[in-house]
């Protein structure tokens, strides 16, 4: 491990980095400090401890909504320093930790709020945030999912999206994400998660439960189809990078991403991860979503081949309304254009609610 | 002129264009289409271009939401086109008629929406835009006034940081500066514009015109604390940089800055600029501030000079409270560091409103 990671790291993932909130300033200041990867978490860190600084100062001077934007960004260091840290444990989990501390912190501080709920489901209990618009009755509500290493926390600036377009959202931590890895995970009913959560929505008298929708990221582009096609309640879906299967490209994939599917899955070895993951596999499903379903897909991807979202866009023939969005210029999930693609997932959401 | 212009204007504005919400990557393909400074104009008009076809489409499809952001990117990227072009008038005048083009689309399309509002003023149409926090009955109202060449239109983010604290804002453009610049140059009695805005405002019945307040950036961190000791309605002050007079540092301003004067000015040459522009100078005024004073100042700035914020502060004694932020690191307006000081004066304004 060493520079050259780095320079992988950052070339795959800027373009997140930036889309999800991190501050150029800030990343010009993570590669001019980190001379090796393994200086990667401390440095990243640092900036989440500055950022955390910043917060109390606020939160003592009753800045509340300054506090509340500060420990979010603190939080979305702390992802980011242990994001692809799947080789020391000890960082990988001292770093979840901090960064779910420091949600926790700012979610009560947000425009407007989040609010914390934990679902029980079966022996689980399901970590997830609700946010209103501020000024809309029973809005229709966009559950939110993220993928292998994307986690209810990062969903800040798309749940803006989705608020400031009359939207309610709900992110949860569903098997192998985020908190829920303590947990349980990755397993094969990853949908049975979501309705669990739709269950609860239902129960929520500010939403209309009527109208819910789903979007996954990268990963979570396997489970939102994957959970339209178990649950009819679910009037749209959106797939931030689909996701049909793992294994025709399992040995294309980077190393770092591979050893995240090692961890998140709970097995021994790379090899025994790729045998798991076997239970990751939409063939059965897609024909089953009827409701609309939007696939945004980059055909640069060199982690999730865009024949993927081409294969479910296929099989997907029972839909309402389909449109495959192939981004010629995109990388994994089109990160490198969050600035000009992401925008277009929320419109969707909005528009089919 | 040349590539050596190119990297002084990055060097003193890539924080201040990353702030006001040019996206990195698009920076970054600046920087590589760009080989001299005479590309500058059409190379980031191409891009302002580029966001006006992606607001065209969003608007057909009815996503007004994108829409919106999509014609306000386009508007910033004209704004950044025509910046510094004061040498090629012909850049400058047409990059700002389509900058207001743009931002009159955008604006009805916000979240919260921007009210274009035209004041009839002695000879003169001061334009303006109002926007109100969607859930918040009679709001303070923050008057937001630009600088040398940043107008009406860059303030679209601070706003929302208004918004989101409780408060209406107001952003106008003034003698010299954006739109009115065709009506009339920098002239002696900015404050009497600011008051003709409070003078509107107090008959706008959506808003407490009780409690007003003025931020002003760059050159408005003159004319902000001139309105201020000019008219005792206005209740709280923000220099967001601050200038006191222009004479005794005016021969170690950067050339595009000088040429920036003269042309906005409307003086024939850099001497006349210079010796017309003595009317810059707070002398006799900033005793006159009664309300709260906040003033933020980079110990870095090589446009104006930390101790005129000093001197401000200094002479301000008569403040209600006085706030002087000077930041270690900070450049001109902290521009370098805008994703860790501009909320402060947000916080401000709406702690002292």
């Amino acid at each position: 491990m060493s520079q050259h990671v780095i320079a992988e790291v950052m070339a795959s993932s800027e373009g997140r980095m930036l889309g999800d909130g991190l501050q150029w300033p800030d990343i010009k200041e993570i590669l001019a400090r980190c001379k090796d990867w393994k200086d990667w978490y401390g440095v990243v860190a640092s900036i989440g401890d500055r950022y955390e600084a910043l917060a109390e100062k606020s939160l003592r001077a009753n800045h509340r909504v300054s506090a509340g934007e500060l420990f979010w960004r603190a939080c979305m260091y702390y992802h980011y320093a242990q994001f692809y840290a799947f080789e020391t444990p000890e960082f990988r989990e001292a770093g979840q930790k901090k960064k779910v501390e420091l949600y926790k912190r700012a979610a009560p501080l947000f425009y407007p709020p989040a609010e914390r709920v934990e679902i029980s489901f079966e022996s689980f209990t399901i970590p997830s945030y609700l946010r209103l618009p501020p000024d809309r009755k029973k809005p229709p509500c966009a559950i939110l999912i993220g993928g292998l290493e994307s986690t209810k926390e990062e969903s800040f600036l798309f749940e803006n999206m989705c608020l400031s377009r009359g939207l309610a959202t709900f992110a949860f931590d569903g098997p192998g994400q985020g908190e829920m890895y303590f947990q349980t995970k990755i397993r094969s009913d990853f949908e049975r998660f979501t309705s669990a959560v739709i269950d609860y929505l239902e129960r929520r008298k500010e939403i209309d439960a009527k109208r819910v929708g789903v979007l996954g990221r990268s990963l979570g582009g396997h489970y939102a189809p994957k959970s339209a096609a178990h649950d009819q309640r679910i009037k749209s879906c959106v797939c931030w990078g689909a996701l049909y299967e793992l294994q025709t490209y399992w040995e294309s994939m980077h190393f770092l991403t591979q050893q995240g599917f090692r961890y998140c899955s709970g097995q021994p070895t790379l090899e025994a991860a790729k045998e798991y993951l076997k239970i990751i596999d939409l063939q059965g499903w897609a024909e089953r979503i009827r409701c609309p379903l939007y696939i945004q897909h980059g055909a640069r991807d060199d982690l999730i081949p865009v024949n993927q979202a081409e294969r479910l866009a296929r099989e997907a023939r029972n839909t309402e309304r389909l449109v495959l969005q192939i981004e010629p210029d995109g990388n994994h999930c089109c990160h490198n254009l969050y600035h000009v693609t992401r925008h277009a997932m929320a419109d969707f959401l909005a528009e089919t609610l």
